[in-house]
């Protein structure tokens, strides 16, 4: 296993709150009558999470507390944390305790560990891909709904970089907007009017006439919305070094690279969230 | 359009709490902040979502909860309801309204749209390979955290059936337990002790050897866990209409109708609901 | 005190969440007033729980629940576990630590096992009216709102088996249902359709020729309603073990060994919930 | 049916959240699966909420919810209030609209109706057997875990008074207390000099000894724990009409009356509350 | 810093639960993303929260919630409690241990010690200033919406005592109920009939014949509103000691000297809660 | 009145929860006894909301919230904006309906009201105070736990700007960042590398020197902490408009024309959330 970077996870309490929901929703009214009826109420088991193919992990602050919100004193060791990378067999984190308890915990903390790490090996792949590029990988709204402050920090725990958090935390500028606002140089200009001096105003243009009217207007963060390669590398030379540049739209693991090569600085893509496969991670038990 | 099929959809006031979470989540403190500062409050709006790809559709439900929960008086009409077969261009719903509202509520309902159609759609998929034969499709408990019971009804809107909801409403009975319970039998056994009579009953088994001694004692729902076609074939024969069978493990679009050709019962896949890719569905949107 | 019974309880996060609910209905804003202005801040407290009357135990977690969820280190040691039978005078629980929390938690711990002890003695003492019969005593959805979890739990400690628990985890097809669909065996064939593999169906019959169409209909868990013992013995008799019998309908703890005796499998009655008297159990402290 | 009584009833705020518990518990994951698989998702229903035997009805607004809450437009018309008596037959409330929502509701609107409506009937027959005096019927804290609003509500409806609803509304002083602070003077004056000006003070005494401290110590409101009727009589002469007195422990329905014909102000039972048979009522439905 | 007096706090639960809220607001979505930018995710911390100016302290429940709910095992210690005298550099609390958890509770846990103190210090003003007579300072409703019950135990820190703490915990009634109900002993009658026994009923009056009219009904309890000093010693002297007397009504700091010498029992004011200052406390850390 | 400026409001499902809180907070468990015992059930008022001194307006979502979350019906008719600069006497709101829900919204709705109207007041003076300049007033962190979104929103309806919203949706480098990192240039440079594009980076300095070293590192937004008049225009003109500059610490009413000469771009104070006065606002009512 590779050693694993540290990357700063969501706050505990929302995390907490997330996890509580998914143990609900699998326990039901009656909890595990499976296990009420073939194990001993203080049957003591000893378990081990492993990954099964390679990618990078995330997901563990939830695992934890699928195991640890059942009261159990489930003992908890993490042998990797969030943004290791990870080879087949790799151990990822120990639980002993109670039985019952560790098999109800079970399916949940895979469920999060699985689905996260997807996303974190599925970035990884897409950074991997622009290493030889000063582009960044970034995330977009497209995200599964209840899980979003997960999973923007699995696109870090992959090695991206988060787009605004909702609709919040930054103005994003879009053609409804601009024909709105009777143009685009007139919507930025009314954001730049309306914002507080740490929120941050990015306009997403459709064409090079557009991406000129926006630095004109003194845009500082640009969209460039499914431009081809060659009307990229035509709005990088324009802007020269005056705004951030970010490609989006239709960009997939084989053309990451040709878009990156572009000089765009970001590329975002709702491909590594809504569209990874989850990482293959297995529990093995041995109760007694 | 087809004829869109009556399918039951979970409680409405579990859907309205799962969309209340998303909406804040993308809402944060400050609300939409771009709209704030480009739209005018009393603009109005007209939207069509509308198919772009061809699919089964679900999440109706949710859908108009982001809008109505906007408390903004939003007019949803709905066009085609869950379980209906969509064409590219097909329009599923229209919204019109307070401008603001309307595009505060858009990215969550394309989110519960588009992933919940997605999972209906690899399920049909699934469903029309098997078609020529008696076998059913059903997913399993690897869903989205938060997400099962809309998930769920994803699966029976792509015609596929569900397996439990949890751990507590039927009792599943895996190598664990029958590895502490000492044997199938005995696993059987106990639970049939344990269970009231509306809780099934089923257990896996990895073997033909085992599933004799499901059936012995008097397994009504077996799980065949990994079984080659063959073995399937002999455990259909060797099972004589005695107890239904379920084929699971490792089965793929390209797979399941070989298995479904042994004579199996139902199929279980986790690919359905976690390898689903999200069915491609957009809103267009008129701001006066 | 007779050896208590292994009986699993309800998820402990819905026991919280249930017990933290009554707490704060019972501290309201400013908390336990009588305490603030009469026991000193750090005065140390000592008490038992034990039983005044014979009979079943049930609600150790919520009880546990009461006093912890104080927060103010209550250490609480168990002497009998759900499902024990208790004479006059046993311990059930010792509870040692802050005079004032403990105090704060008593009614609602009292609540909880008084209440749900109450409903596993009622059901004690009908499982024990047909402890000369196979036949089992179940309960219904006539149960306390909120507190359906810990009822069913509650019968379970009581020596009785669970109905289903919700309108989601089993098919009960009653009188509307039939009329709706226009006879007994369509309504069965319909609910046959619609379920799942592991969802179980019964159907609620008022007559013998009612119960005879349900048998050609292939159902297999038939609700005998309101039978009389004769009706039951000629339903048992025509039914030749092919389906499961439940009689139903205003069985008393008078009648219910007549019932027993006529050979039906189960007999569910809503007396052991919604008319359970509570087990009187008392707290006796001692403050420092 | 006579004319209703006016009762105020508890925020709907409170009681909305209490029915969506209930509902939540009733309809689980995937709501009512018998309704989904033989009633028409457009199917027509009318019903007729009537007693069936005479009592004192309670629950109104609660069973209003549990309907309303399934967001489906269902009309519910109401007969009889909070408070008024019913005869057998007497109708209670009509209920129009989609079958599904109407079925779904059914069993929680009941559930509360009938427990509710069973404490405001036992509550009335202790009224009814101390009309003669001015004796005045109160509850105690001995209510179900999450209903202490609703049930102290269905005492008034039943025509009795409330004693504190919590541990914050008032300060009654109990023998732990007495015992604490050294006896009943030092708590009575311990708790004056703590307490606001809008806060009562109750202190309970358990001997006529005790009771004179508890008058000279300025006691306003003195209960009168576990006194023969002889004692309660000589508590009265003693008393003077100084302090609202207050008779409790072990009163049941036979012998309220002479406890009330001692004189004593108030009579505390929990037998109103925690031994309350549930009122029998019905829903009748027509399903088109 | 002077002795700590014993004041008792509100329900933990009810504190935990509006601190979390209040972490949830500040934390968001992704944390404190300063912290995971520029501290290491190991580094330890010590911090010393202290005073710096003089005031009467309030809060350490909630500031402890602000750092133990980051899960995150800092270790806190407390040097003064709720109701303290504090002068500049007292200290009041150390906390220790990971470093991005003390820094994301810094600023939770000094708005609540800050604000909750300013009202303690503010209300001991008031409370020192008519420490010659026998009145007491009492707060209104007039408080933060959801820090009631807060600032409530803020005042009792501050030396003042309690008015009601809501609508429910008893009746105070004001010139429209007065209107309503046909004259001030037609209110005050109609209270008594419906409260129970440990209800304490107020009466609001704007002039002396009003007074008068209450004294005749009974009124137990009166708040004279808006009396002049010369009224409100009329309204002493009228009263010889029949009810309790509270003055309300534009009454600040510098003239509560003159309405407590009256001769009023009870002195209310918004100003204590919704003019408070917040006092000066800082926190100062150490990372290493 | 004046024109109502339009200034966008938090999501309106935060608003209502927050107003959720509230009400239930005031009403309790028994709700609005006084109205209960003396206002009819089917009673009718109207009221009327007016200002009684000048200021600049704010919470009319959260007071609308107050009325119609009672479930009442009331009807509510709103003649004045968030942002509205009113006058004495000026009408705010027109409600009529119920008499007992319009009671018992009455005191929520004002306390939201009146709290925020004052911070939208202070903000508006602090604003008028700097109209001859090119500064900003912005808000900080030091806000009401619990009402963050609102109070926020408050200080835009005064004419002010928002500051971060919390912790995580801007990087705001302090004294102790610096000092863990090792100078300002490292903290500004561990800020850049781990911000999205879209996350602004503010630093904190104290002195020229290290404003001069934020500047070399590429900060784009600092904060001159505690900077004399004389040291901000020396950092005015040192900047020469390279970054956006902010002012802080100490300023208040007297002296923040003065700060805002000096040609800062922000002028950052707690005091217009957490010392702002109450604005003094009414609600007339009359009942039939």
């Amino acid at each position: 296993m590779s050693a694993s970077t540290s990357v700063a996870a969501p706050p505990i309490l929302l995390v907490e709150e997330t996890v509580r929901i998914a143990l609900l929703e699998d326990l039901g009214r009656a909890g595990d009558v499976t296990s009420a009826a073939t194990v001993a109420p203080d049957a003591h088991a000893e378990a081990v999470i492993a990954s099964r193919e390679p990618g990078a992990l995330c997901g563990i602050d939830a695992a934890i507390c699928a195991f640890q919100l059942q009261r159990a004193g489930l003992s908890v060791e993490i042998h990797a944390a969030d943004g290791a990378r990870v080879a087949p067999g790799d151990r990822i984190a120990s639980i002993s305790g109670n039985a019952r308890a560790l098999l109800a915990g079970e399916r949940v903390a895979l469920n999060f560990l699985c689905h996260l790490s997807g996303i974190a090996t599925t970035t990884a792949a897409y950074v991997s891909r622009v290493a030889h590029t000063n582009a960044r990988i970034v995330c977009t709204r497209k995200t599964t709904p209840g899980l979003r402050a997960l999973e923007k920090h699995a696109v870090r725990a992959g090695g991206g970089s988060n787009h605004r958090y909702g609709l919040d935390d930054a103005i994003l500028i879009k053609d409804n907007h601009i024909a709105v606002c009777g143009g685009v140089a007139k919507a930025v200009t009314a954001a730049q009017a309306y914002a507080g001096h740490l929120v941050s105003i990015e306009v997403e243009v459709d064409t090079l006439e557009q991406f000129e009217e926006a630095l004109h207007a003194g845009a500082k963060i640009v969209l460039l919305d499914n431009f081809s390669a060659d009307q990229l590398r035509e709005a990088v030379a324009l802007n020269a070094g005056r705004a951030v540049l970010e490609a989006s739209g239709g960009i997939s693991l084989d053309t990451v690279a040709a878009v990156a090569e572009t000089g765009v600085d970001f590329i975002s893509s709702s491909k590594i969230t809504i569209s990874a496969e989850t990482l293959d991670l297995g529990l093995d038990i041995n109760i007694k």
